[in-house]
């Protein structure tokens, strides 16, 4: 079961088209990779503190519905792939069990010193490594 | 005791100063406003379709102190004052009991087909009316 | 030569790390398409009272730099592909030449009466057929 | 003559309404304001190298009419009043002549270093100073 978390769908969240800015669900998904991370108890700003900032190397999206105002929608979290350096999640928007739209999103480990790829904090890499073992 | 709801912060909320740049508590109001209203059973998209659309005619904030990256944060919703075309809300935005902002904000009720001030809905002027007799 | 659009990045598109919100950059690719199509005299607002709305069918960006607060960016617009119902965009974004990042856009066109894919319109056919030609 | 900066409104600027929404008028506004100290050789990113932000310590605005996707906008930038600690800035958002919102905004100079308010480098001041004469 990968992890899941609720999006309420707000104005702000919508455009002229009467649907959610596409644009839009993929910040759901990084709220959603966020929360899972909570989950683990790893909070973002203690590991910018520690010199570690998560960034997004590449991205790719596919869409098929429309979400709508007031929508609740689930996000969901999987890991994919750990390669040296990065991190693969893929993820699923949904809203009543249908997808709405599902992405792939490879993120790095940078220092914030140096703005340079690092390895991830050793418990940030089990935390992935346990999650891929679960599934 | 006013309506509460609590809003995350995450890194789309933020900005260079590493805090959560100042619009977006704005944002975060207005979610807050939806939710005292859906808390009262009325859904923004089914008050669209039945012609209603809510829109901010003027607002004021104050801020004081910011909020950061994971902050838990709670929106506070008062109604202040019904008038003939208008409903004004007063809202803070909380860390830890301490009040990080605080805003005035104006909402006039207007038709989706002329997009002209029309009266709110009984429904939702009761809905305000018990609001402020509560508190 | 592609087609090129100058961005400016403000506070707004930044984030906790001082630069760009990496979700920022499809945004500034979006303003970059429909400025293509403006200088083909198409605006946006007019294709929707025509019944036509252009979606986002999916996307994959890759991300090599950053961009900082001030930077003035260049947002290209190349025509990849057209295809029977949708349009393949190839867009990067560059500061000083240096390319920060670059994605692939398809984008298709659906009726705002159904929201069901239709035919882009002869005339749109026609601006991203001469683009291919004259590349 | 105020300071006036141009701006076009795209999707992304855009809510369910089908007109921009309403917060986002202020982040035009501190665009605006960016260009403003730009057209006087002043860089945001620079000011913040030396230990400098500017922070929004309130803000008030009026809205009276909307605007749509493709408007171009004129964004008005007027100093208002210098205190000692903070500048006011009015301004107004134009389309065609006409005033869609207009806005009263506080800000103050903060350390980068700790975060609180400290005096606004000279030459900013002088900058401030001379704009208001010149009205």
């Amino acid at each position: 079961m990968p992890f899941r978390f609720a999006v309420r769908v707000y104005i702000e969240d919508t455009d002229i088209g009467g649907i959610v800015y596409y644009v839009n669900y993929l910040k759901f998904m990084e709220r959603a990779r966020t929360e899972f991370l909570r989950a683990h108890a790893v909070e973002q700003q203690l590991l910018q503190q520690q010199g570690y900032l998560f960034v997004v190397k590449s991205l790719s999206c596919d869409y098929k519905h429309s979400a709508k105002l007031d929508d609740q929608l689930e996000i969901t979290v999987t890991i994919d792939k750990i390669k040296a350096a990065s991190v693969v999640f893929v993820q699923s928007v949904l809203h009543r069990q249908k997808v709405l739209c599902s992405a792939v999103v490879e993120v790095v480990c940078v220092s914030t010193a140096t703005m340079r790829p690092i390895r991830f904090p050793q418990q940030i890499k089990q935390i992935f490594a346990n999650s891929i073992d679960a599934d």
